[in-house]
């Protein structure tokens, strides 16, 4: 983890990226919230990092609460990393990563796509407003201190 | 950056970590698209970050283009940081990282709001399927190799 390095940040952001913004914690929620992988090989062979670095990135996040470590049965010593509801809450993270990616870094078009499991159709993010219903991009947002802090 | 860190790795959310993944870039993307912040001085006053630390950053946004330096009309010599559209479509990763740490990291409730800048409506940030219109959470949403990719 970063360390409380967000410490004097008051923000909501701030306190996510205290716990997913080291490298390669995203890519790690990736994984296993958008490719059911669950075993420490199977990421391993996925992000092809040093075994030390995905040991500690692992233990971070059951520390977090964003992982469970669980025996996986019928092998004996084996364990498998399975994304708590909080963990697995942190897929629009990666949404909208990926989203971003595909639309300004990806000169061969979207490498991936993402699908709604039951129906097959696209499943796709966005930012509406829950007043008047309009699609917002970037400028039509601003963020005001929240009532409970005033 | 992350020095292509990532290489590896066909996918368009590690494509734009390369780009914001390093510790403070996406608070100071926070503090441009959502806070109206444009100098220097004002992410540094919002970040407490070493100006070292924050030069390359910013620096390292206008190599990538998501942000513009401009001279600030009246104040020759000074600069101000501008996001580009590109930067500008980096907003929504805060938005997810936002409501992620609303509802997880947040005992005392969320610290922001984020508003329809027109409307004052709230900026919600959701997964829905383009197909059936459902609301997608977690374990609803599947990635699959894109059909360019095969």
């Amino acid at each position: 983890m970063l360390g409380r390095t967000y410490d004097n940040q008051d923000c909501s952001a701030a306190r996510a990226l205290e716990l997913i913004g080291e490298r390669w914690s995203l890519l790690i929620v990736r994984d296993a919230a958008l490719r059911g992988m669950t075993r420490f090989a199977e990421f391993q062979r996925s992000l092809g990092v040093a075994s030390n670095i995905l040991n500690k990135r692992l233990d971070d996040f059951v520390a977090a609460g964003l992982m469970e470590r669980r025996p996986v049965p019928g092998h004996a010593g084996h364990q498998e990393y399975v994304l708590t509801p909080r963990g697995l809450e942190l897929q629009p993270i990666v949404l909208a990563l990926s989203a971003w990616g595909d639309r300004w870094a990806a000169p061969d078009g979207p490498p991936v796509h993402f699908e709604h499991r039951d129906c097959g159709g696209t499943a796709l993010q966005d930012v509406h407003c829950t007043t008047c219903g309009d699609r917002l991009a970037g400028a039509d947002v601003v963020a005001r201190p929240a009532a409970n802090t005033a």
